[in-house]
């Protein structure tokens, strides 16, 4: 039935994440009977950001500036590196607007299954930047994956071997806010349990 | 965190059907740190259908050409035209590649909630369709919602009254094929037996 530019089209959208060939078609379908120029203004948004998206030198945030504009932040500081897996990890942190240190991107975790060693990681440009001696602690906020939790054991014994001065900390495990304990695993309950507060 | 031309490429993506901003800023992201020019090629692509799009004067269909190349299509007839609700529709109809007549895109169907009256369909240009005398059948394929079925009665009164010779049909209802009885609701099952065919 489709064929040409809207075939493509489709193709295209159907390979991107949390999307498959049904729900392309009727995104595209949505475009085309679009009235006004939807199609014309998104395909000038995709070709902008495409043209801007720079990675900072610095961190590896994304950003349309080079360093980004938190590197840039005169009132963010190196004092603490937040070490993150990837760019939505960093998003969803800053989300929070709860940090107001600096970050590093990781670029992904250690796994052995996808082939990723140390080497694939930007470990070295971290273990520089805490050389300068500007930084106090590195809180490691991967994924409490087995992969996220290794890479995490990896980077504390290097931290800890090169720049002995910095504290490395680690995400607090717990319930999460709003979470029900029926529905918790047991590992998380005693943690919970393990790590509790005075009220 | 975001801002420029990913946020508003955040804003765009989450308009479109069946995604959220958390799904929009995902694709974002994926788009961004995609290597090679995947986001210049989607751009490219948005903007080539865009301006290829065209609605066919005769059927209503989407396509790059008007007529469309179904009515284009010297194999296929106006002696059955297939009547549905939208584009998505007929192409559904399509996929399926058992449907060798013609259609006719109403482009919706009658509601009250939505103030949608006869006017706003394309009923007319349908009536003059079957005017010209080449037409002998109408498959109102429309969905089998209450808004379908009383488009679909209009219609066939409608067909009934201005061209007789015109025999007016509808989509089979019963069990989807690869359905469990199980799942399915009472009013599909009374309709299947009611409906029931021999072996």
């Amino acid at each position: 039935m489709l064929d040409g530019p809207f075939e493509k089209l489709v193709k295209q959208i159907s390979g991107l994440p949390g999307l498959g060939s049904r729900s392309a078609r009727r995104i595209v379908l949505h475009l085309l009977t679009q009235p006004g120029n939807t199609m014309h203004m998104l395909a000038a948004t995709l070709e902008e950001a495409a043209q801007s998206v720079q990675s900072c030198d610095i961190c590896g945030n994304l950003d349309t500036s080079d360093p980004c504009r938190i590197c840039r932040d005169p009132s963010r500081s190196e004092e603490v590196i937040c070490v993150v897996c990837n760019v939505a990890d960093l998003w969803a942190i800053e989300r929070t607007g709860t940090f107001k240190g600096t970050y590093h991107v990781l670029g992904g975790v250690l796994s052995a299954l996808d082939g990723i060693g140390p080497n694939d990681l930007s470990i070295e440009p971290l273990i520089n930047r805490l050389k300068t001696g500007q930084t106090s602690e590195v809180i490691l906020a991967l994924s409490a994956t087995v992969d996220g939790q290794s890479t995490a054991h990896v980077l504390a014994d290097r931290i800890s071997d090169t720049v002995p001065s910095v504290k490395v900390t680690r995400l607090a495990h717990g319930v999460p806010v709003g979470g029900e304990l029926d529905y918790l695993d047991d590992g998380t309950i005693s943690t919970a349990l393990k790590s509790r507060a005075a009220v």
